[in-house]
């Protein structure tokens, strides 16, 4: 039986988030209520003992407010208990069963400090990843190598061309896996020696960052077997690996090194207005959360959905105040050019990551493209 | 340097997906071909090498329907080579870069023999599960213990009484993860010690199934502690746990329990009827990729955004052929009542399991509801 009164130990700490709701002024009380039971007990509310669970643990209207004729945002404070100190928990109550309610966005989210302390957050974040890489005062760039298909050896021999041209992170296309013409293991292995050799050379200190995709093993096994050989970060789809596992191995000391995330199977929780999450909430806050130091996400203008101000969301989400949580690296790409480089520097300003892939293959040989691309940044060519 | 030709060992399985986008007779094949090339080499096709990266690894359009005076459905089939037999790399390359295009929505799968075979599956499937819950001709029965804020004593008596009435599976209520009221060890415990006390009374094999969120412990790991505990199985969000660990504890002989997958942050993929992912492929086919046993989701009807046919869709997903891929059990939730139950016995046949959480509180105790439940089931009631 469930009890009659239920007293809990609450520390009172409560986090906020903000929920784009569907409604007229008749429904939308209700459509808050049931916010606020779902993410939480699940229990019919008239059954629920009396006392804490009732006042504390079930989510809390703190507010609401129209946004026009057919929306109204609503923000529910939810005890910080419900999470357990743990990502994947919070994650369950901000947007776990809520999600599969019809027209209901998260617009805003609020974490108290004492919340905040429980996660780690990026190892690197911006000034981090600058430290490791020797960049202090401009952009980051970035790549990726591709296309699928090519041989580990081919694909290292890239990985070599662009690490010696100047990119400060190149990385597996999100595509390579563990594929018969180029495997996992032996990907890595190459790539991460070609772009030492290249560091060898230049001086720099260029990282290699294999995808997490391929294989049976882990997300750890996988990541620590990539440090072994070499590579100097991993890249991670958290709507497939999970931010559950992403937290995890961010946390882990033995592994330690940069971790870039990327938006693969992710683009159903931002494609509509009217559902999902904003994207500086999903590709800003949640990811550092979860430990990112860059944030790879579709530019405007290239062949996807996002938009300017989605973008400008976004990069506002990776550097808003959260508590000692670092901010990161925006890293727009997707079909992202070389011509577009001072626009994307007027918008982005020097933090930001600049990811070209298939854009360095054009017009000329790869290694003259990343010396102009490299030149751009540096405010040597316009 | 990209090569000017290359030449692949290509076993010529395919594997078809088919994308419904929004269009028009204008536009329709600009769409196709970016899918094609966006979930697989992501380069400028007119850059590739000649050779077998553009006539065998580019997506390839195989079928293009007119849906309706907006829409269209483009069926375009990949080698099985470039999932390299790996789950995760199967969602990348079906639906990961394009769930970020404007209105695309996966409503086909269809996986050849060659490559199903990379899949073990569902572990125990409908008979598996019938086997070792010891019932073979009714639809079995399933509760969540709730609400969150009891303690693990509470949660583990509520675990005695459902299995003690009948009860085949008792899980945790999806948001029962490692807070301080009822933590994650602690409670896998107890409930797994009454559900064994209960079934000591009653000679049932009733299972009880603890939530896969909370602590700091990997997926494997907290699977593999449940078990010694004496748990029967595992509740798991692969929305937040991600696809890819699931499958990997699904092939981990050493764990060898039951599955059940609950729908949590994976609403986002189905709320559109533009965007996203069919429900039965989602909730029925990827959920049996995965090797998920029972696959939770909202039934029609009850506080969701699932209509009946979308609950239908699911359930033929759950026993659509597959290769040797075992059919799961369809196990809808959400809001249920016992005053349903009829409807849900006529919508689903015997091969389901009902889930009713809250519901099994009102008018009576959870004693007589269990009861009750049960006896409606067997036909003793209607």
């Amino acid at each position: 039986m469930v009890p009659n009164h239920v007293t809990l130990q609450i520390s009172g700490h409560r986090f906020h988030v903000t929920y784009q709701v569907r409604g007229t002024v008749e429904t939308v009380e209700a459509i808050a209520e049931a916010i606020c039971v779902e993410q939480t007990v699940e229990f019919p509310r008239d059954l629920l003992p009396e006392g804490d669970i009732e006042a504390q643990i079930v989510g809390r209207v703190e507010a609401m407010h129209q946004v026009d004729e057919a929306h109204w945002n609503i923000t529910i404070s939810y005890a910080s208990e419900v999470t357990g100190g743990e990502l994947g928990q919070l994650i369950n109550v901000v947007y776990g069963n809520a999600s599969i309610f019809p027209s209901v966005r998260i617009t805003g989210l609020v974490l108290p400090a004492h919340l905040l302390e429980s996660f780690r957050g990026p190892r690197y974040g911006r000034e981090g990843l600058r430290s490791l890489l020797g960049i202090h005062d401009r952009p980051l760039l970035c790549t990726a190598l591709k296309p699928m298909g090519l041989s580990s050896e081919e694909l290292a021999s890239l990985a070599y061309e662009f690490a010696a041209g100047g990119i400060d992170i190149v990385k597996d296309d999100h595509g390579l896996a563990n594929q018969p013409f180029s495997q996992w293991t032996e990907r890595v292995r190459l790539c991460s020696s070609a772009v030492a050799r290249a560091n060898a050379k230049t001086g720099r200190n260029t990282i290699y960052m294999p995808s997490a995709l391929g294989t049976s093993m882990s997300l750890q096994d996988k990541a620590l077997l990539a440090k072994s050989h070499g590579a100097g970060g991993i890249l991670v789809p958290p709507g497939i690996v999970g931010f559950d596992a992403v937290s995890r191995l961010a946390d882990d000391d033995s592994f330690g090194l940069p971790i870039m995330s990327h938006p693969s199977f992710l683009g159903s929780h931002v494609t509509s207005a009217e559902h999902g999450i904003n994207h500086g909430i999903l590709f800003g806050q949640l990811m550092r959360l979860a430990g990112i130091d860059a944030s790879v996400y579709p530019n405007y203008g290239g062949r996807f959905s996002f938009t300017m101000q989605d973008c400008r969301d976004i990069a506002d989400g990776t550097a808003v105040v959260m508590g000692s949580i670092r901010s990161i690296f925006p890293t727009p790409g997707g079909g992202m050019t070389l011509d577009r480089v001072p626009e994307m520097l007027q918008m982005y300003g020097k933090d930001v990551i600049l990811l070209i892939g298939g854009g360095l293959f054009r017009n000329g040989s790869v290694t003259y493209n990343t010396q102009k691309f490299l030149d751009m940044i540096q405010g040597k060519e316009q």
